[in-house]
């Protein structure tokens, strides 16, 4: 029912079941850490009915949530920090030499979390001297990363550009970040998701492209996506629960419930009109929020090793 | 009824009145140029029933229209900036000294308007050398400018920062230049307004903040806006129509149509969450539109000496 | 003799008189930090005398040194943050409204020190809701700040803009933060110079602009800089005495020896071409530099709270 | 004698011979346009010899020389940019699908040009509704861009992203943009270099990096430069012989004459610290003479189709 009203997030997906505590095919399991400031949420997709109910690929979703993470203060995200790096540090596995691609427009704000991630990361590919005994090399990472844009600026399928770099150099694991689309705005700038199963980049601000899978790059690919955006239509849709409550007041009678899912999908997208599908729904402080968050994911990424 | 539903388009507020041709205290006059490109629109408020009735101050609104604002080619721009050009001196009258203020944010790309203008004016107020004869240099008019920044950014008011430096600096004329918010989504990015009663900056990215006025500024303010977002609430009022007519197809009847104006005023706002509120709707290709209309301004500001 | 070849720190004027260990009218004194990784010399130009030795006006000028502030790791720069931190609150006494300036021009690398402090301050003067008791409060200090920009992108001197700003809103103190000039290549991105004198904007990279003290302010004047440029006269000094060297081998005598002051003054002068007085020298990675020690400014101001 | 005393100039190697009117090898034509504002020398390096003798590799070398380049005024620009676009279409011969690549640090204000040349560009590969009969389309050249990044941000060679991404699509020809390093002050921001024979990114403000050559690349490669800094020791080396006409005055003899050639270079390599070396200098006002210099660049490669 959800296919066209649009939210990059597995939880927003897995919460239009919470009728069913089970979910065939999909794994859900929560976590809070120490304080409680930071909640994780696995969900895994483990074979192609849990893919197709969830409408989402066989692989894990990791979920971490924190009020703190569109507050001021810098010192909150100590944990949120950790988590994150440790969640990171799982499904990178034995990697020993990362490309980290910022997806996204610079000049967007609410596009330019990844390449502000890669504006604070610690580069260490071409780096020779790296200290330490032969011992200890061996177990470090080294990072390299790139800006690739987007489409309108380059002409280019970012796919096509990332295979291309990744196939001249020794590199073994990609990680993409990426802005998101969600679909509640309690959700918006306060997530961050990371997944194995790639991403499709432009899908929060810019148009959808072409998938970055571990598939088509032949190597593994780890998705890291914050969702600072809410398109039109999920917005609209959003409206409709609170519309039918009004019209009950007015007439009596529970009007929206009487649609079928069928008509109200219609509903939705008759609401949303040709010019409003290339628009989307940001906060005003975005500027903020965004610098403040890629400093959060490029801390995370530079305290692995 | 349109109070809280906001635009700041004198044009959009005016299309309210549709069926009232002439509206009491308040003359229109729309004019094209040769190319039938360009369509200019003079909206002058001449009393307080006028002021009341459109909700504007009293003053002169030039809105100037333009398919070909948000089109890449800007060999395109020419006549509109001719046109800009021509409607900026007018209001200018014998101004010799103009501090131009890019107001905005602009790290926040629909914001970001004002000071992009700033960045491709000619300054001159500095320039002690300016070639020509005494009789020529009387009619010149010297330029300067600041982007004042939003209060986010400074903790003062904007209207506090223009008032210290006009009364510490021989200027006569302040030209301000923001972005604004529209209704509806064809206007958006097509659409320049120039007006003599001033503007509130923030009105639309920011938060409302304290109105720049002729009569608290002490000077001439004329301010030039474009709207480059919709406001959240602008954008569900448009789709209730459209959920009116679906209503109207399940129904039978025109439901929409019989609420109040005041029925349907509730509706619009409980539609608007809280959190909502602080957001605001643009394009996906806000970047390359803002680019090219602050272009368009500080050309056609560069082009009145 | 150094007058016209440039340096805007006290510490390297200071350093011409190294054979005087007593200065007249001039008072010094070294601190390490406990860990000695931190060198503040605090010098107090007490009298005329002193002035007109040193070539600076009365007053206090902290400098603080740290070899680590061009390293990479941010967690090294904690020692910093706190020294710093605490000699800007000695200056302030009891302030209670502070305006930061970031003077300089955020377009041109080594010139955008004092925008991008702005842009990681914590700004308080506009939040109403600041927390703690009554009693607290009065001990808090509220910030503010602005950007003036520099006179070729606003056409007006920096010190007419401030001036406007600071008589027409309630601040008791103003910090001005600028890029600097220095003689010396090792004393580059490594030195903050702290001064109650007052400063003059653009002595860095910009022109020599009217300066901008406590008495045309009628405030006091606190200005952080710190050297990202050496002038290219100042080169241009410091390889004549290299250049005298390689002569002696030659010659077998100290030729440059022979020099007079004056001789030497008017040789430094004339290997100056006009069109390179208007040039500076920068290091390449200047991009990550004054990134990270605006960083260090901006902590040690947010930390005074 | 010149080969550590930086320029990426051919024509500046030239003037080291100005005594040979005829250096073999080497065939040089100068071209005056129309209104004589635009002077273009053509220098064909044709056989090892002349490759061995200026110091440049076999191929074609396009100096374009414009005194307006650093002026204020777009409407100059005019016959620059139509000379450039005549020489840039004469070296692309019948290219069909062309990569550019802007390559420099945007985040250093004279190492931006590469990337502000690709943020004006006009991208067309991706856009498959080109107006125009098929006849009409086959002599249509499409354009992708791409800001690779220098290696301090990426960690990895910018010839090995290139040469990923282009083995990856379908491209037959490479445009490379980037600053030049030049020895002269005088000809600063007001040069353009247009070469068959490929660059090595960062000559100019980075670090020297693997060359990118038609060789390596496997397609046609056409590099165009500005020189937007002059390196330390090419201006020590300058300075030297105005030091010598000094200790003339002074000595009443020639004695910089009497260095060898060998003792010369030792000595501009003495002056040169190690690091001063990884130092750059550049004028005060470089934010808009790149900004301008990219403008005419990219309207130029915008124009030719």
């Amino acid at each position: 029912m959800n296919r066209n009203i649009r939210t990059d997030l597995a939880i927003e997906l897995r919460e239009n079941y919470k009728q069913d505590s089970s979910l065939e095919g999909v794994k859900i399991k929560t976590i809070l850490n120490e304080d409680k400031s930071v909640k994780t949420t696995i969900i895994d997709v483990i074979n192609d009915t849990g893919a197709s109910k969830l409408g989402k690929d066989i692989g894990t979703y990791i979920t971490i949530e924190c009020e703190e993470l569109n507050e001021f203060d810098e010192g909150m995200h100590e944990p949120l920090i950790k988590e994150l790096s440790a969640r990171i540090k799982s499904l990178l596995g034995n990697a020993h030499s990362i490309l980290v691609a910022g997806l996204g427009n610079r000049s967007v704000t609410p596009d330019s979390l990844g390449p502000l991630v890669i504006d604070n990361l610690y580069i260490t590919r071409h780096l020779t001297d790296i200290k330490g005994k032969d011992e200890e090399k061996k177990n470090k990472i080294t990072v390299s990363a790139i800006c690739p844009g987007v489409m309108a600026q380059t002409g280019i399928e970012t796919v096509e550009i990332l295979k291309g770099i990744c196939s001249n150099i020794d590199v073994d694991t990609l990680i993409v970040i990426d802005a998101l689309a969600a679909r509640s705005s309690k959700r918006l700038n306060r997530t961050i998701q990371l997944t194995d199963t790639g991403i499709s980049p432009g899908s929060g601000v810019g148009n959808n492209r072409k998938a970055i899978t571990s598939k088509n790059m032949g190597i593994k690919v780890i998705a890291i996506g914050v969702p600072t955006v809410i398109s039109v239509p999920s917005l609209v849709d959003d409206s409709m629960d609170i519309i039918a409550d009004a019209f009950n007041q007015t007439y009596g009678k529970s009007i929206m419930k009487e649609f079928t899912d069928e008509q109200r999908y219609h509903l939705a997208c008759s609401l949303v009109e040709p010019e409003l599908v290339d628009m989307f729904v940001t906060p005003k402080n975005i500027d903020e929020l965004v610098k403040r968050i890629s400093f959060t994911i490029s801390e995370a990424i530079n305290g692995m090793n």
